[in-house]
């Protein structure tokens, strides 16, 4: 194969194949493609360096596979790739690519190849990583769907796993304001996981971006996951803890975060909230504790929010009654009785309007009969 | 005046009645007590020293009053502090006494006096302060009491303020342990404040140590807290900040406490809590957030509760029913409709079981019909 105009469809599917071959070769991994990228430049003259060159740097089963021609199973990958790439809104970034995500680009051992589903000109933007508990409760959904649409709306990308609980919570935020989001996720970019997520994947693929450095048709295998936080807090000046259990993958991001020199934050909590444990343990480690949005955007020399347009109230088109009644609950779980106690108002009346602030997002119902107001 | 053997009741009154008459000499605070004795070594120098070697280092309104004879009003209350002190559990500890606490004698300015009722060995033993909203929740009394008494047990003297909320509880968490507790009070040493402490300050200086700067009979004046607050956290190694809001008097005594060079700790909470907003300051200006009693021993070179003997716990006689009924509390207040649905039990035969739970002060009834564990 030899070098052709990469201005041309043929040449740039060529520059592509031979970055997927690359990648697909057995015994080649990050390290050995650095050391090969570094000695011949671009996969197009690894695939035509000579065995003898090849075995300067590598061992000689890689030269030899290297020198072997495309094997079938890759040549039927690169058939999948194309016919993937056929759908505009489907992009696939070389490590050479412009549009390659400048950070990632810094880390010791970056993807050779992303796979990306949207906007991919996010992938370059100023985000933050918003991760936590898939176990989440309802109020740290909350809070990370409340932190991340604010931060969205100060024009910071959000950045998650797509994972239930805390990722999906920070997704939704940060579809919220012209931040938008990307979910980096640890399957191939034609596969959704989890299935719950659907729906709200396809959004993000539709206004934000999907991306995803494993080959299409990966499956969720355990081990991609770790590999995939690395990408989070690698894209990302920022990472801000939600919810996380004490041991838990999100404590594994964030000290990843700090090792690439990223920025820390975390949310704390009660001492007997199980899911608090992580984010105090972050903070003894130097994360930042946050109270506020604020509390993020002017260490970044982000424009505090104030001085941003403020985000509509919520809760300003509700009845006095139903206001009383979100006054009433207060931020502690609550059962219908006594709420009806503290209001004064009639049973079928009261579960008429919890159901009502319920319905509206400005309510939770817990187990056990229990009602809780969520802020948002 | 002339100097006596010091051995004697009689000279040790002299002695005592010069450092009250100091303390009390119009124009004499405690720039200028400094100055006189950094002169003349004691205040019996002080009182036999002429006017001119004293115009020397003081205006001449001090130099006068210091050579008038004593007025009656101190004479007077030089009598009143000799009656306090025919009560063997009272003491006056001067700056050059021997008992004077040893961290309050490095302070910039510290008190000429200490009016003490109780156990004085205390007030140089190894301390930490806990101080904290007179507004507590339950859970942030609760931890302050659980916080003081494991800190107690570990062998450390807790050292508050005596106001209402996480002071009484942090003194009543000290009383469990040997390490006892020292109330730092903003009154006289003979009259007590908030009255609804009165009991507690009783077994205090029965059990532990009262202490005060200010002369006998003194009342609350607003002013005499923030000073008194700069004893606590003076007497101690590390101050640990319970709840607090933002704005609060306990952010005062912590950052008093960082310019003194001591630890400051604070327990974080949500952050939608008003009681955690100060805690969360604090953490973000360089005190340590604190999960678990051993955040505070490991950094004190304390040995860390796990090597020493445990204390029983507290529900381990408890009837299995009973435990389950805590079990299903959890610690967020529930009404005793969904708790009778989460244990599936008769109303009446509930009512009871809460009830002895309450007395056995496993848990707290709040406002609005609600009932919460209270860990302890």
């Amino acid at each position: 194969m030899q070098d052709t105009d990469p201005a041309t469809p043929r040449s740039q599917a060529e520059r592509l194949a031979a970055w997927v071959r690359l990648e697909q070769t057995p015994g080649v991994g990050a390290v050995t493609a650095q050391r090969l990228l570094a000695r011949f430049s671009t996969p197009q003259s690894i695939f035509s360096a000579s065995h003898l060159a090849l075995r300067e740097i590598v061992s000689d089963s890689v030269a030899r596979a290297v020198c072997e021609p495309m094997p079938d199973a890759c040549a039927a990958y690169l058939d999948t790739v194309f016919d993937w790439l056929a759908d505009p809104d489907h992009h696939l970034l070389t490590l050479d690519d412009p549009a390659f995500p400048p950070l990632l680009r810094e880390l010791a051992m970056p993807p050779l190849l992303l796979y990306a589903c949207g906007r991919v000109a996010l992938l370059s933007a100023p985000a933050v990583a918003i991760v936590g508990s898939r176990n989440a409760t309802g109020q740290g959904a909350a809070n990370a769907r409340a932190f991340a649409s604010a931060l969205s709306t100060a024009g910071l990308t959000i950045v998650s796993g797509l994972a239930l609980g805390i990722d999906a919570a920070a997704h939704e935020g940060g579809l919220r304001g012209p931040g938008s989001t990307v979910a980096v996720t640890g399957t191939g970019a034609d596969r959704i996981y989890p299935s719950r997520n659907e729906a709200l994947a396809r959004r993000i693929a539709q206004e934000g971006c999907v991306v995803s450095e494993y080959p299409l048709g990966s499956g969720p295998t355990p081990g991609n996951f770790p590999r995939r936080n690395r990408l989070i807090s690698g894209m990302c000046c920022a990472v801000l803890v939600v919810e996380a259990a004490a041991n838990s993958g999100s404590l594994i991001t964030a000290r990843l975060a700090l090792d690439q020199g990223r920025e820390v934050f975390a949310i704390p909590g009660s001492i007997h909230a199980p899911l608090a444990k992580g984010c105090h343990i972050l903070i003894r480690e130097g994360a930042t504790l946050v109270d506020c949005v604020d509390d993020i955007l002017i260490p970044l020399r982000v424009a505090p929010l104030a001085t941003l347009a403020r985000q509509p109230d919520s809760s300003a088109s509700l009845h006095a009654a139903q206001r009383a009644l979100l006054d009433a609950l207060g931020y502690d779980p609550v059962g219908a009785d006594a709420l009806g106690a503290l209001v004064g108002c009639d049973p079928a009346v009261l579960a008429g309007r919890l159901l009502a602030l319920e319905l509206a997002g400005h309510l939770e119902r817990l187990p056990g009969g229990l009602f809780q107001r969520v802020k948002r």
